[in-house]
This record gives structure tokens, C-alpha cells and sequence, in this order.
């Protein structure tokens, strides 16, 4: 398995933090980076679905990312998404990532309008590397069809791998189909591929998969980082029964509020519960239960004392 | 009938031009806006569906709207899209479009997030109103949930109603669904509709719609104009089913490339047709046998000469 793009093993697309005034809270958000990358993360992918990115304004999305690096997050395990509908702020974000250093970037396709045809999306990507024009930029394709509706059949992937051989290097696959990410695993040899959920992780590197970029890094990084360890030993099964049991368990609530309010809980601040519309809180008997059930179920919890 | 928005007749969603670069071309798209006005367009939304606006970056948005109205657009004649996914930058396109003195805006839902609650959806256009901070602002909503995905349910535009009752004054009805907006119209007797395709033109104006926004003004504006000024007349009936006629011809083809391409073989300007990524233009031969129907059967042209 050769690797090309340097990116492996546990991403955490990063939740974005918001303030009382609704503005993102950076502070938070580096504190929160700083702590997954303890808790094992080997790389972040900020400005994902799971950080809000596309309820975020361009300026924003690029101040957080000035912050991250600033603060001292390695640029280079930084994977932030720059995908929009829009060819121009596409190139302006990636441009920006390069700029600071980033390894990588996490591409959206254009998700406004429906149906587009493989040889448009090619396009829209094609001019996108092109109008970066930078030897160095590294393109992860994002396919989320649940979310985005728009996403990459196999024989484009084929064809910007193709044309961009040493550009559009990996994809992370949120499709939430094993099947999906066994054939491209099985296509695309060399392709750096991250299922979009750790319950397809020892699958994954079974078949040749580069790790996960999955939501719930946010809150059990270490424990999934246990099953990347371990995946040749032999309690790899068992060490994955337990992270998918607690993914299933998380997503039975809604995922991003969810998440939040389960790091606002255990770090015993409640603005981190905080999300921007049109998403809404958990409402707090729904918190306390997740929590409980979590705790109770499968020992769940947080310290972020360690990290003080 | 009190209508409190300012708008009403026939309004065209405009088509962006781009250049041989790529870019969007204002001098083309600033001509194609003064010809529209004297083809009897009673208003212009630039920045909807149909001129691309989500494969535009938000500073080419922002610079193609000044475009317009330092070239002579009347600005209370304006009512562009500035809806976006994002809080922020739906609050930055709304204030720019305000200090520029637009008529209203044209405001899509946050459409990432698939699914979003009632609450969410609300609380995104209340903190997006609050936002912006203008007495004068009107909000028209735009509804089109086949390509946005995420619309407006009635309880939710009730809601906005009531309490911005000076700010949300109208809606765009892209459903496609004449019997979603007839129940509009019925739910809220001052509020402006307007379908968004003129094949319900006549209908809602019978039901006291205020006219229609639709992607086919921008060729045939001056025969949807007639059905608008004598919908009260004999021959009402007849001129709409030609209109009708007409936009299901044009709409068996896929639209935007289709216009694009009408254009662009009228005003003798092959470069007309140029469509940015993820669309494609119309094969060529395509093309050809669009603008024969269109002139066979409906004995459609357009005169360009007389504007110019």
C-alpha cells in the first residue's frame, strides 16, 4: 500500500464552538483541537460536516484555520474542508490552506444543484487544482451523498485520479455503505481511502484503508486510536465491537448537538453546547439521557483534566 | 389585494455571462439586464437558480450586483438571492444588497444540512433579519425544494409572518406545485407569491399571486408581460396557454444551458453559451434543434436589434 497524500489512522473533523454572541469561539476550538490530538487523533479535519462549516461564513472559516495553526496545531496533519457549490471560493479556500501549510484538503462537491453530470463535476474539479495551481496541494474527495446529495461515482474518482495522480490522492467515504467503500478500496489501490464512520475502520484497513474520519473522534479519538493500533493483533475484533457499539449508541441521537452537549457536560462548561442554525441543542433532559445511557452502557466518559 | 413589498409582474431571475476566462463578464450581463427591463420585466432577481449564483463566489456576487446598479439598474427594482448555507455570509450579500438600496432579497434556506427542524429553519432567518439590522429590508422567501431540497413548509413561513411581519413580505413558489401555492396564497392573503415558472402566472393571478420570477423571462419576458397586463381581459386564457407552450418547450431541454445557449445564437455571440462548473453547455447540435422547435412551433425569436 503505497501512500501518497501523508495522511493515516484517526481524523477528528472538528466540532466548531460558538460564543454567547453566536460568533465562533476560537479559543475553545483550539483548546478542543489541542485535546484530540492527546487523545490520540493523528491528523484534523476542521471545517467538515460534523464542524457546521457550511453554517460558517468564509471569513470565519479562515480566521478558525489562522488560529489552529497559530496556536501551534502541525499544519501539516491539518486536512480542513474547502469544498463549497462555488468554483471561486473553492479555489480561494484551498488556496488559503496551502498558504498556511496545510496537508491536505477535504473537498464538498458543488452540492446546490442536483444530478450534475460526471463530466461537469470533473470540470468543476479540474478547475479547481487548476486555478490553486500548487504541485503541493493534496485533494481528499468528500462523499457524503446522505448530506450533500451530490457525490462521486466511481468512474469519476477514476478520472480525476487519472488526470491528477499526485493531486487527488484520497476520499473520505460518509456514504455509510461498506459496500461503496470495498469497491473503491478494490478500484483504486494506491487511493487513500477513510470511511466516514469508525464502524467500518478495521474493515477498512483490512482492505487496504488508510483509517476513518469519522465524527465521533470528537469524543472517543483514543479508544477508535486503539483499534488502528491494534488492527493485525488479536483483539482487534473485539476492541472494534466496542467502538462501534458506542458509535451506535451516539447516533442515535442527533449527531452534532449531541456531540457538543456530551463534551459540554464533561468539561462542566455549558456554552460549549452551542450550535448554529439551522441546527438546535439537545434539549436537556435528552443530554442528561444520552449521557447516562453512554456512561451506564459502555463506560463512557471524558477527562479532560489530563489535558489542563 | 395590500401588497407591502414593493414587487409584483414579471421578474427574471437573471443569467450570469462568463467570460473566455471563466470569470463572470459584467458587461454582458449589464446589457442583458437593460434589454430584460425593455423587454418588460417589471423587476430583475439576479442571483437565483438560474444565473448560477451558487457556483459564484460571494466577492463575485457582491461585485456583479454593483455592476448593475452603477450601470443604471434601478436599485428598488433589484431583488437579488442572498441566501446562503451560512449565517454569516447571508447577512453580509443581504447588508451589501440593502446599502446598495435593492428593493428586496431573494433568501434560499440553509440547504446543507438536510432535514433542518422548524425551530432551526426560524431561528436561521430571525438571527439573519436581527443580523442585517435594517427597518427597510424585505424578505422574499424562495422556495425550491427540488434543487435546494429544504423548503418552507406553511407553519414555518406563518411563523416568519408573524413575527417579522414588515421584513418577510413575500415568497418565490419554485415547487413546482401549483397546489402548494395555492395554499399559500389562501394562508396568507398579503403576502406577494410568486410562482416560479409563468405556466401558473395566470392561475395565481386569479388566486392574487403578485406576478411570477421565473428562468424562462429571460427570453421571453415580453410575452409573459402581455398575460400579466391583460390577465383580466378576454383573451387572457390564450395568451397564457402560449406562454405555457412555450416554457414546456424550452423546458424539455436542461434549462439554464438551453437559455445560454438561445442567446447566444440571437445575439450572434457564440460566447453567450459559456456555463460554469458542475453545468455544461448544450452540445451544439442540441442546440440547433432547440432554437428550430422553438421558432417552428412557437414562431420564437428574439429581436436584440432594437436594444441596442
Amino acid at each position: 500500500m503505497e501512500q501518497h497524500g501523508g495522511f493515516s489512522g484517526v481524523i477528528a473533523p472538528v466540532l466548531t464552538p460558538f460564543g454567547e454572541d453566536g460568533n465562533p469561539d476560537a479559543g475553545r476550538l483550539v483548546d478542543h483541537a489541542h485535546w484530540l490530538m492527546e487523545e490520540g487523533c493523528t491528523g484534523l479535519a476542521p471545517f467538515g460536516t460534523t464542524s457546521e462549516a457550511n453554517s460558517l461564513g468564509l471569513d470565519e472559516r479562515m480566521e478558525l484555520l489562522e488560529e489552529l495553526v497559530d496556536d501551534g496545531i502541525e499544519a501539516e496533519k491539518l486536512m480542513p474542508g474547502t469544498g463549497t457549490c462555488s468554483l471561486a471560493d473553492t479555489i480561494m479556500l484551498t488556496r488559503h490552506a496551502m498558504d498556511l501549510g496545510c496537508g491536505g484538503v477535504l473537498m464538498l462537491p458543488p452540492f446546490y444543484y442536483k444530478g450534475p453530470s460526471e463530466e461537469g463535476l470533473f470540470r468543476f474539479f479540474a478547475e479547481a487544482i487548476e486555478g490553486v495551481g500548487d504541485d503541493k496541494l493534496k485533494v481528499y474527495l468528500y462523499h457524503i451523498p446522505p448530506v450533500a446529495q451530490v457525490g462521486f461515482p466511481l468512474p469519476l474518482i477514476g478520472r480525476l485520479i487519472k488526470a491528477f495522480p499526485d493531486t487527488v490522492v484520497g476520499l473520505k467515504d460518509s456514504s455509510g455503505d461498506w459496500g461503496n467503500t470495498e469497491a473503491i478500496l478494490e478500484a483504486f489501490p494506491n487511493f487513500e481511502v477513510f470511511p466516514g464512520s469508525e464502524v467500518f475502520l478495521l474493515d477498512g484497513l483490512r482492505k487496504g484503508g488508510a483509517g476513518c474520519i469519522s465524527a465521533t473522534c470528537n469524543v472517543s479519538a483514543s479508544a477508535i486510536r486503539k483499534v488502528y493500533d491494534n488492527w493485525k493483533g488479536a483483539e482487534a475484533d473485539k476492541l472494534q465491537a466496542g467502538i462501534t457499539a458506542l458509535r451506535k449508541a451516539i447516533q442515535a441521537y442527533p449527531m452534532i448537538p449531541a456531540l457538543k452537549a456530551i463534551i459540554a457536560h464533561y468539561r462542566g462548561d455549558a456554552g460549549w453546547a452551542k450550535v448554529r442554525a439551522p441546527f438546535t441543542e439537545l434539549p436537556a433532559a435528552e443530554a442528561e439521557k444520552a449521557i447516562r445511557t453512554l456512561a451506564d452502557a459502555h463506560g463512557f466518559r471524558l477527562d479532560f483534566d489530563k489535558a489542563a
